[in-house]
């Protein structure tokens, strides 16, 4: 058992959070990883598609006795979709990506406890100044959105900074030498994404999936390639690490001739519909090395604790390590 | 004690090397981190300056009867400036950035170690097929020059990769929490540079030592920029990790502008020569926010090996560490 102020603050079994990755971090998913004994977490992301987001806490809700919760996005998600969310009764919201202000009244007055993933100094002291319970330092190394601080060396500091208030580390981890690795650098457990898209109940096409499992960290890289066709206003302060493509590779560097090619966007948004594998976007992160079988969900947490248990207890009665 | 297999292969004391940085790793440094019973590495770099290279290696071998050893960088290295410092007795030969080969036969002649630095998974491969003694994996987090892999998620990989070759991890390590997780990720100990900048042994300016202590990870960033404008032929593909400047703002993106302007990088380099503080580069990792005080090398590295002991032992037992 690895027991942390983060397992007991929501009374869970294991210190291991789901991302809650957009579009690909759906209720089975979520739900699953709580039932296996971690944290899951809706991807509910911008909340552009509130009809998705209240189907999927639908399912959510419906498959686990567990404690839940959802992740948005501050600088897109409505205040009135993080509320609906909220009368579902989840344990935490995860906010990132902007100003935490406009949702803590609601998260407050619900009795949820607040998350907030941070990418940098500021974002960290931005969340301490919101009273998160939990805070999550997120590497460069994440798939997906975020900044660049490297997730080595960006988690002793916040948690530093984050003096009694929990830190999870996100970004690079992909099993249990990482979650090991998190807590000896200062936090109570990890934040796992791109590791959990190889699972059954992850939302990923068959391509997407194969991509998962065939792919390598190399073949990832961080740009705005990707939010930039997609014209999905991200703001360009966070980018995103995906599997490389020709697109992006055409791309990358050229990003201002990109904003300013009205057509080059609409082509690929059309390929990206019909379903074209060179316009499909696999967001993952530099854990994907260790990421090349498919594993339901709720197994893979319990998988990842016990070897989390395993390298705690090697490390500490011998210098380094090696799996079994 | 925190015996692995690379303390063992050059009975040393401690798990922690001295990153050979070209330029401020000289004599007093490495045999101090030697003599503190880590590895130092004195930072031979390209040895364009034999003359330096050959001084430095003298007050390193005068200072210290402990193992020691020099970095040298394959792109640019003569054979016959490793065959020099081979002559004064190494317990190693650290190689990086290109073929390791050129240098092979006289390093296996001399009886000394083989440590090659890799930045990403060719070139793992490649020091594995070389016959290397050590391996450092070394992330994108690090300062000076490296490569886009991240260090948490790349060094589990390298050591699955290497099985009986032990592994060093390198990049955005600053102290024990950076060496107990280095350790989590199967690693045998650290190779740490920037932390050592700031110690009275290193061979930094007055300013840039002011500028290491002030500065914050988040003032660095990694590019060529600085590599063009000092027309040094460092290959594209392994950029510097280094504090930004007004300068390094100014061309980042810009670089193919930059390298077409042979005025401006002349003006840069004169500037350098000048001491002006906008023109000085000083590479320095994303663990600079751990470093803000001046220690001398040796108590340092005992001070890392004490603090990685206490994390070691405080994983082991409860989640989560805070220092003390």
């Amino acid at each position: 058992m690895l027991t942390t102020r983060f397992t007991a603050l929501f009374g869970i079994e294991h210190p291991i959070a789901l991302a809650p990755m957009g579009g690909s971090a759906g209720g089975a998913l979520a739900a699953a990883v709580s039932n296996g004994g971690g944290l899951g977490l809706l991807g509910a992301g911008s909340a552009k598609d509130p009809a998705w987001v209240e189907r999927e806490v639908e399912v959510l809700a419906g498959a686990t006795d567990r404690p839940w919760g959802a992740g948005f996005q501050c600088w897109a998600a409505p205040v009135r979709v993080v509320e609906q969310v909220l009368e579902r009764g989840p344990a935490a919201i995860m906010l990132a990506f902007g100003d935490p202000a406009p949702y803590l009244p609601a998260i407050r007055r619900s009795g949820a406890r607040l998350i907030v993933m941070v990418t940098d100094l500021a974002e960290a002291h931005g969340a301490l100044g919101a009273g998160a319970d939990v805070i999550i330092a997120q590497g460069t190394d994440a798939g997906g959105h975020g900044g660049s601080r490297g997730t080595i060396g960006f988690v002793p500091v916040v948690a530093d900074l984050a003096g009694e208030v929990p830190v999870l580390a996100a970004g690079g981890i992909g099993d249990g030498r990482g979650v090991a690795a998190a807590f000896a650098l200062g936090a109570e457990g990890a934040l796992l994404g791109t590791r959990f898209l190889a699972t059954p109940e992850a939302l990923t096409s068959p391509a997407s999936e194969k991509a998962v499992l065939e792919g390598g960290s190399e073949d990832t890289d961080r740009s705005s390639v990707f939010d930039i066709a997609h014209e999905s206003g991200w703001p360009a302060r966070w980018t995103g690490r995906a599997l490389r493509t020709p697109f992006s590779d055409r791309w990358r560097g050229h990003e201002d001739a990109l904003r300013a090619d009205p057509e080059v966007r609409a082509g690929f948004r059309a390929a990206e519909q019909r379903g074209e594998p060179d316009a499909s976007v696999v967001w993952a992160g530099e854990s994907l090395d260790l990421v090349t079988d498919l594993v339901p969900a709720a197994d893979l947490v319990g998988a990842i604790a016990r070897e989390t248990a395993e390298v705690l207890a090697q490390v500490s009665t011998q210098g380094g390590y090696r799996p079994l």
